[in-house]
């Protein structure tokens, strides 16, 4: 059975070593798969935004561990939670915010606070001593009602994300993520964008959309559906990030492109 | 069977897919887990650390490969060690110092000065052609004493690291580690913390332990017992390491919290 | 069946767990292994010596996933192929060029222009939907036919990279990689040293090879003969490349040393 492991641990002070012996010594037939151990420190929502992308491309049975917990031994509750057929297990700060919009939330459980699970657990580092152990028990099938009381899923902690808009014509939305090569990932779904668009984001203009990356000249900035079927805006072999020096959050406005907007 | 990687050779140059390809070769059911291979460069003292906290986490008959090793190719021995039921396979320098006060190290073997090892071995990457093979015939079963002469325990490389001193009714210790959230652990035990301290370090003075970070208020040093079951000195949501300058080697002082100290 | 990955994806984005999790989803007893996501970006001269130096260290039968990918969904192939017993999935850029130096690649198979392969596939992120399905179709027994039209070995992309040559006495080579420890590969092979060399590099002069670091004076500029059996320059306990501030590419000639190069 499948644990992956999403944290904002890196991996230099041994902290996701720990959690990996735990889970092997629990279920010595588990597979444990690093997704990262990257997360910026205490960034929930990047961590929801990993897990939306990720949680459905693994195998249904597939537990995904997910530790980005800033508000650790405080009163923040710990969960297990069913969707799509997967498991998450992690604290409920919101991690579930992006991957529970696509599909409802099943079960939840709550793995209780700190000192109602383990007496023995430390109160800084429940990734090893909470979660770690919840995840490698679903993994080897015990009966997930022995893990915690269920709870309403409406109960969950939800990211107060907001949403893209449409204004008029136009679509408003934001900047979600700049990943590695400095393409800006934004919140505005394919499907709302036309045939003739024109893209407005940190004083660029963007005219129309292209299929891949080397469509565009080198260092071109364009904009196009990335691979999580958003607007995504990027610069050939380049960093649209440090061309347009804006990251999330950075307000994007899709126009749609008539005779008065074409280019001059 | 399970074959941890601990290393100081990060991942970009290919070293240590070159050790687990030649951990696979020899042995294909190994279950090769990375703790972490982002060790500061010959760093022995933070590889030992790591091993003292995740050895035990991993079930018996695990193999733990640990490679700092800036002294390859010179005099230092090369071991597989036996210590509470796990395998330690590494350079002699001294990574076992912190485990091995945990519990005796049983069998030792000495893997041989290089040339006695393998006459192809690389005089520069044992890690590969040393480490590797021993550790995946030692997940496979082999024999142990095909591996190498068994040599006495007491003549383990230990690292001369100053322990905490009980000075009068006080504990002076030292800052063993500065994690990836600027948290400072340090050697001085649990158990040797009173009710009623004062830890003095970096120059701040930090009035009675808290149970964990959430107890404190947003960017509040404090002090609390870490998740290794010693002193940890952090700021919450922020680095103890940047508030105070303080890295590894700075000194703690813990006192007995009586009415001249209480805060006036 | 092993998989490996070897890509510049970084880990914090999410890309390579999606990867895994396509892999695993179609070939759930797959047993993928992390090489590295840290090659710099679309460096696929990096992503090359890499394959270089792990691909027969894994049992035939592996299969070497590597995207470093900068033309995605341009007009570069997708393709797998099959070289010493293992298989090698990613673009047509040049990955291959080092490997193949080594084997015959036998089995070429164009994976296709991405319309050809999957009409869903996104034109961004090939290593996603064209590459970890084909991974791991190979890697549970599908027929490779069934995967691409097969092409002629020759018709791969190969990267132009000058190899060193021999002007008289005297070899001219250069720097292929600085690693982890500042340590400098070169192109020159173990077999065209002599016993009595001199070697000239970023303005220093070195006289003579010695085995190992460990044989230098702390701090000292040494020659050796890397775990790769190339030229390697270093410097114990330090850092080659930035002692002599050269990289990739910097000129490296070996000498014949005689009296009149003696050091004087």
């Amino acid at each position: 059975m499948i644990i992956t492991l999403t944290t904002d641990f890196r991996t230099a002070d041994g902290y996701a070593g720990e959690m990996k012996g735990v889970i092997l010594s629990l279920c010595p037939e588990a597979r444990v798969v690093d997704v990262t151990h990257d997360v910026p420190r205490g960034d929930v929502e990047s961590g929801a935004r990993i897990l939306q992308r990720i949680w459905d491309r693994y195998p249904p049975g597939t537990v995904h561990l997910a530790v980005v917990d800033p508000g650790v031994g405080g009163e923040r509750r710990g969960l297990a939670a069913a969707l799509g057929g997967r498991w998450f297990v992690g604290p409920d700060n919101g991690l579930l915010t992006l991957a529970g919009r696509s599909r409802p939330v099943e079960t939840v459980l709550d793995l209780g606070p700190p000192p109602g699970v383990d007496a023995g657990a430390a109160p800084t580092f429940h990734g090893r001593d909470v979660f770690a152990p919840a995840a490698a028990r679903l993994a080897r099938g015990d009966d997930p009602a022995g893990l915690g009381a269920p709870v309403a899923a409406e109960s969950l902690v939800v990211l107060p994300l907001p949403g893209p808009e449409r204004v008029g014509e136009s679509v408003h939305g934001r900047v979600t993520h700049a990943d590695r090569f400095g393409n800006l990932a934004t919140d505005i779904p394919a499907a709302w964008l036309g045939a003739r668009i024109v893209v407005e984001i940190g004083g660029a203009r963007i005219d129309g959309l292209l299929r891949t990356y080397a469509e565009a000249a080198p260092g071109e900035l364009l904009a196009l559906v990335g691979s999580d079927r958003h607007l995504e805006i990027a610069v050939r072999d380049g960093s649209a990030a440090e061309r347009l020096s804006v990251g999330r959050d950075a307000p994007v406005v899709v126009r749609v492109a008539g005779p008065a907007t074409a280019p001059s």
